[in-house]
């Protein structure tokens, strides 16, 4: 079967590999889509060549069909569209025990830690694959990961109808997150310092500020009526975005850090302390955000077909990663299948 | 009458002054002890400058005997025990309209953006004056304003009885914040780099942590077995304790910022992601605070007296300002009644 496969020095290639056979209680699902992801993106530059293997056939945001299903497995059968959460916890750990398995303290994320999608036979276990309605199309169904971050966040948030949402970062998490935010009943404007994103989140109907042509403490003020957002996301990654997102809370309002920071970065914590705010890590998803965000795919709520700015064949994946990070493109898909589905 | 002023420069000096009767809706109080704090040093270093006027007679943790009321006060009467809750807010900025006036956008912290407790014969609004037990001495009944942000920054973290807490920085506050957590059945270990405060916080019954001397993620990771602490407070507002603090805390545990960091401090964001931390800025208190740290000062959970390392007459505020800075009291009050009560 065909692969794409991340080998280490900033390469991706196209490899053939042998499909493996599902054992009890595996499926082995064939690949529709797999969407790529900043995540990956930092794969193939490199920063994680601490933690994943070389060669690596990555991947973990997907939509397929199921091929084949080893002995005892009951919860799918072959011809049916599933999608995967990529979460496998150990469930001894204190936060399994606590409850948190999906930030398990040992977890291993499927696509980064151990083989992922963008293979043509992926072969995971039972309990990591979740079925989606045939009605949706399966490139669309392939945007259920990401959606499921963006649930997961607003979920943390306790963001309520009415609330004014800031996000901070336009790409296409923060999008699904102002998305959700939206679907909630909240008022949101995004903030970005790309024109192009700050176009396609207009587009979106978006109200937008621009961090770099406006004071944006300023234009939050005047929006909120001197109280400040009742919740911000921090979505850019971005040690100035990070530095400067408490100035746009309210007293006792809440910052949500979805972006990875991978480096410890100043905060004002005298505005924390001052304003009595809520800082909140937000991190992946439970299974509750995965089912609800399968919903708001097939609803339409998410505008699947606006965020797809690309579908490429598995031989381009590395192409498909330069336009990625030129930030042209807003969400890539990798069509695994191609001719075969 | 006498009272003790900051003059800037350094210098706080006993001054005589002409005191303020009390007009309609206020109450003249007799002060008998005002402590002093952390914040009356940052004044006396001429750090808050830009926001205290001079001289400023200033102080907010203290007790008192009602001596005169204007018309139409009825919460107290003459003669009547009491202390003041020093917070005076607008009641019309949108923090106060969602109701919290304990952080009103416009505060005046009494005693810091207006006159405090260091004179002899001190005129408040009624509003602010908060009756005590008699049977309570009123040099502990000083006490009640710092046991109220404790029992502040404990209420906001919602420990609960059996959590693991790990309070950093051995000062009065943080001794403080250790004794209101035990007391609500939380299991306590106080972490403070000087032998003396740690000395102190032994000898008041908690585990300690040196350190500068031991490894203190692998101390609490060994105390947690391998969970982390349910809640972290950050007290010692140092910069490397700040940086580390996240390291400490248990998957959805939870890091109150107590300490006041003048500056941006740089804080592990990817910790606070990666545990789904949350981060809780906890100021000052509210009056239910206030009632709770009455009660707990009046029934002896707090240990007063040896928390009171040292009683000065007012004509000695200076020099009791350079005991407190060399770390060798706890806490300090001025007798400022003297032979008048």
């Amino acid at each position: 079967m065909r692969t794409a496969q991340y080998l280490g020095d900033h390469r991706v290639a196209a490899v053939e590999a042998e499909p493996a056979a599902p054992e009890a209680g595996e499926v082995q699902i064939r690949v529709a889509y797999t969407g790529l992801c900043g995540t990956d993106l930092h794969i193939v530059h490199g920063d994680m060549d601490g933690r994943v293997r070389r060669p690596l056939a990555f991947g973990h945001e997907m939509s397929g069909i199921v091929a084949a299903v080893g002995a005892g497995v009951t919860a799918v059968q072959p011809g049916q569209h599933v999608t995967v959460m990529p979460l496998s916890w150990d469930g001894t750990c204190p936060a399994c025990r606590a409850g948190h398995e999906h930030i398990c303290q040992n977890l291993d994320f499927v696509g980064i830690d151990s083989p992922g999608s963008l293979q043509e036979l992926w072969t995971v276990p039972e309990r990591i694959v979740i079925p989606v309605p045939e009605s949706a199309p399966l490139r669309q169904m392939a945007l259920v990961e990401p959606v499921a971050v963006a649930v997961h966040d607003v979920r943390r948030s306790e963001l309520r109808g009415g609330d004014r949402v800031l996000v901070i970062g336009g790409g296409p998490i923060g999008l699904l997150i102002a998305t959700v935010a939206r679907h909630r009943g909240a008022e949101v404007v995004v903030s970005e310092v790309d024109a192009s994103r700050r176009g396609q989140a207009a587009e979106l109907g978006f109200d937008v500020i621009d961090p770099a042509g406006e004071d944006p403490v300023a234009a939050v003020e005047r929006w909120t009526e001197g109280a400040g957002a009742d919740v911000v996301f921090e979505v850019s990654g971005a040690a100035a975005a990070l530095r400067s997102a408490t100035s746009f809370a309210k007293v006792r309002g809440t910052l949500v850090i979805v972006a990875i920071h991978p480096v410890p970065r100043e905060i004002d914590v005298q505005r924390v302390f001052w304003r009595e705010l809520r800082l909140l890590g937000a991190r992946v998803y439970e299974r509750a955000d995965f089912e609800e965000a399968i919903g708001l795919v097939a609803a339409g709520v998410i505008p699947a077909e606006r965020l797809i700015t690309d579908v490429v064949p598995l031989e381009e994946t590395q192409e498909a990663f330069a336009r990625l990070e030129s930030g042209q493109a807003m969400k890539v898909l990798v069509d695994v299948a191609g001719a075969a589905l």
